[in-house]
């Protein structure tokens, strides 16, 4: 912010963290030689403007290359503590999720932008004039391309990891599906396979704000007295209501809806939410070029990896990393169901992949905010290599489900809690293994212990799976908190070659004692202490319930183990387990 | 469209059933008297233009006055089966749900607009020149002021209904908020008491691309060359895309995504969903008036009828009306709880009021698009008084239910389903009389019995209702299927002076058996023929168990009534009802 006045509180916007002077600690390098683009179009030379964090190790493999978003640039994280704060430094630094201590981190400025690297508004070596209207049209896959080069110059070969959010997330993912084996590691926060219609409608609506204002002259206007800058405020103002959430507008303008603060402008100034856009529209117009803008939106609405989910698979066919997607419940721009797709995809592909949509009211800016880091920081951390060693707690039925997954198989936690069952078949050095949690908490914990946790509710069934796609699957201690189980077990047995099913059984006879006796509702024994009416339980199977469900399904019941956990003893299955068994194990598989 | 191309079928939009051409059938009245505007400004004489269908009845009850939103116009409706269609065609004719054979249907055309109504582009009377920037700042206060002098002119002291959309949803509150005993109903569809921060904020930018295309010069235009025409395209692109849910865009634009149509255009064409926004912005450039459009956006985002349900309540006081609310599941332009926080404020004054949330992916538009038209325009039916006779199906539970509610008592039905109860209670002369329901066929079921339906979900509480605001609050069948059963007894006896449960009794005898001797998961007993992995119920409460749970809660138990519907038969509370009977109903109060 320098000089400037700082806003008013409740105008601060990510941006505002952004750093607006010119920047420190840039270096940069020309590759002066023709680089062909993907439009066909060439450019003669090109400039990368970077900065980096930490040292590159002897072999090159600690360099992490971070993308930035379409306003953002190079200084993604201070340098030193009295340096000015960059837009993700509470994930980069010393000690942080990417901790500069470890790992080599390198944040280029975009090709097309304007903070360093070649982009619109600068000169064109073959006419010594900028380039203006003149700059060739570039894509995200040019973008790569020039961080490519930015890698073999620093003599980068893989990188640990490469990490970005929204059109950095593009980039991440570019990487991949262009040199599937560039990266250990892609994260891709509040990103999509390609917009969605209404986030292109929006882009399109900025760049014609832009290209209509009668400044841009056809977007030759860097010799002329006035910049298309009424126009670039205009799309500013629109991309800042996309990041936002409707409440989370509603939370910073409508107390003081009518009483707008007071800002130099040329526009409407009647209501809060006014003064705050046009604040933060002219803001923009200080530090960023409308050429750029046009080139950068473009390059992201002609981004596309695949509209279903067999383009999805083309795409990452041959990747060779890891994936750690991050999507946030109250993005609109970047909803939640287009890293679902992505999921998916990789899913059947049979990638390593963690998956989580981090509750949020904050919209698509919560890839930047603190609060909400701090939830997906620790998903990072855990997969460049931080695995929180947390002891499991395994209980008796558990050793048993353990017990009966034979080694090394595959194995797909439905419901996996804080992942404790999957982390010991972990240690048991299983290679394949996919936990399936949509409780946020359990879902991060066994992010930290390094597994690969996807967040999906087991009531729309298992879409991100193929046909028999893993030798075990298990539901342990679940199936009575889900409300479509007869889709569930068909979904399983379609997705495991071997089902294996845990569950209390409520026809045991102390419930049924209570039952007949008392008369209440039956409760689940063992751990679970709640009450009729506040219960997580939606069904009550009993033993014979769920024999009659395998039995009408035509599913073949492998293996059937019981077990009086309150007496602490195996129930033969001849010894009526209907009756006598608390808990029971069922290895289910299709005929 | 008139000699207009029509556009390519995916770019309907309900904008293309307006009629663009010169009107036919407006009258228009011009008040030659000074009047005063909320602003504090004034204009010496105003026209309103208006068309009408029908006949006004002798006594002038038969009145109904139809409001119309931003873009709209006089022709609601076509005069005969060779005009123009009408915006709201679907709902206004002979027939129809507001029936031109029945009733008086007026449509004026807002104060500040450019259909025949006095608006910027009308000669200033004082200086012989178009107001332009002159036209002072109206409300939709004013817009409601003139529709009463026109109701004056044509000798309507009180409307039968008042009906709008969006914008004209907002006249017909203000309508009722002004003048209280002006209507006998108020119907408001897709509307709210004040615009969300997100949708003035949309508004904001369009404004600000008017007012800064070169060609507005201030406002002052009529006399120039050229319009500000970009200002105004820009501005509804921008509206387009909130009249439409993500959803609805991704089915129209996406299948041909990089195919746009053929559009003479100045706006960018790259994409199919470009050339739609183009060809809506030029478009409507050709019928409407860029001083209008920021004269009417500004009444609409300076609307405020209260933020919280104490204003709200405030502004409703003294309606004399009955309200009917609708609201669309995709709409997030008006999401449904906005109109949730009308409903609250109005039933917490007792008046009585029908809301239904329809399901729809076509977002906003929806209230113009006549699949969604055809689900909400029976309620406007019923409402007039074209009401379905339809013979209740009385339980004997429901029987019994019925002689315990006292004579002439206030019922509030929780989960109130097709309304038979309520219907039979209506029968009985009962006045009072409230159902909230969650299912959508339900719902408008009753609502076609004439009951008044709130579309609630029992889970989230009764936000809606204050202490005691009933004598009885009925709960019959529904206990089971509710997850958060023990606010919802909060909540009863908050609500009502007494409740009346009805539930299956789990504990019954057969159920007991089935458990002890088969072992299965106990079923609903009677009607309820589903398995245990596909029941909508998810608790199983015995009749003990909520004795039990009243006990905890001190609630006092007034009457118990038990019943053996198999063998049709009274079980007494001393024959053990919790084993013996197969439905209890419970009368609850407060100690």
């Amino acid at each position: 912010m320098g000089a400037q006045e700082p806003p008013p509180e409740s105008f601060a916007s990510t941006d505002d963290a952004r750093v607006v002077g010119p920047l420190q600690h840039v270096q940069s390098i020309t590759f002066a030689r023709d680089i062909p683009l993907e439009s066909g179009g060439h450019l003669s030379e090109v400039t990368c403007a970077f900065e980096t964090w930490g040292r590159l190790n002897d072999d090159a493999t600690n360099a992490v290359l971070v993308c930035h978003a379409i306003s953002g640039d190079s200084h993604a994280a201070r340098h030193h503590p009295d340096d000015d704060l960059g837009w993700w430094d509470d994930l980069i630094g010393p000690g942080k999720a990417i901790d500069t201590d470890r790992f080599f981190v390198v944040c280029p400025n975009v090709l097309g932008g304007c903070r360093g690297s070649t982009g619109p508004s600068d000169l064109d070596p073959n006419t010594g004039r900028p380039f203006g209207a003149g700059f060739p049209r570039i894509t995200v896959g040019d973008m790569v391309n020039v961080q490519r080069m930015l890698a073999e110059h620093l003599g980068i070969r893989r990188w640990r990891a490469i990490v970005g959010g929204s059109l950095g997330g593009h980039q991440a993912m570019n990487w991949i599906a262009r040199y599937p084996d560039a990266a250990d590691l892609c994260v891709v926060i509040a990103s999509s396979a390609r917009l969605t219609s209404q986030a292109l409608g929006f882009d399109i609506i900025g760049r014609n704000a832009i290209q209509t204002d009668p400044h841009f002259n056809g977007g030759q206007y860097y010799d002329q007295p006035q910049r298309p800058d009424t126009g670039l405020a205009i799309a500013r103002m629109l991309g800042h209501i996309t990041y936002l959430s409707s409440e989370v507008m509603e939370e910073k303008f409508d107390p003081d809806r009518h009483d707008p603060r007071k800002v130099a402008t040329i526009f409407e100034q009647r209501f809060s939410i006014g003064s705050y856009l046009a604040h933060q529209g002219q803001k923009f117009t200080t530090r960023f070029d409308a050429n750029s803008y046009i080139a950068l939106t473009m390059a992201m609405d002609l981004y596309d990896l695949g509209a279903d989910r067999l383009q999805l698979m083309e795409t990452f066919n041959d990747a060779e990393c890891e994936f750690l997607l991050v999507s946030f419940s109250s993005d609109w721009l970047f909803p939640s169901s287009q890293s679902r797709d992505i999921v998916n995809a990789l899913v059947a592909l049979d990638k390593p992949v963690t998956y989580a949509e981090i509750t949020s009211p904050r919209g698509h800016d919560s890839f930047l905010i603190p609060e909400d880091i701090q939830h997906y920081a620790p998903l990072i951390q855990a997969r460049l290599g931080a695995i929180d060693t947390i002891a499991e707690q395994i209980s008796e039925v558990e050793q048993i489900i353990l017990q009966e997954i034979p080694p090394g198989a595959s194995v797909l936690d439905l419901g996996c809690g804080d992942g404790h069952l999957l982390s010991a078949l972990k240690r048991r050095g299983h290679a394949k293994l996919v936990g399936v949690e949509v409780d946020q908490n359990n879902l991060l914990q066994a992010g930290r212990r390094g597994l690969h946790i996807i967040d999906y509710d087991l009531n729309e069934g298992l879409p991100a799976f193929i046909d028999q796609q893993f030798d075990v699957v298990v539901l342990s201690a679940t199936l009575q908190a889900v409300a479509n189980i007869e889709m569930l077990f068909d979904e399983m047995v379609r997705v495991g070659r071997r089902v294996i099913v845990s569950f209390p059984n409520f026809a045991y006879r102390a419930l049924r004692d209570a039952f007949v006796t008392g008369g209440r509702s039956p409760k689940a024994p063992g751990e679970f202490g709640y009450e009729w009416y506040n219960t997580p339980n939606r069904r009550f199977p009993s033993i014979a319930d769920v024999h009659d469900l395998c039995r009408e399904k035509s599913l073949r019941l492998r293996k059937e183990i019981y077990f009086d956990a309150t007496h602490n003893r195996r129930i033969a299955p001849d010894e009526d387990p209907n009756l006598n068994a608390d808990t029971a194990i069922l290895v289910i598989s299709h005929t």
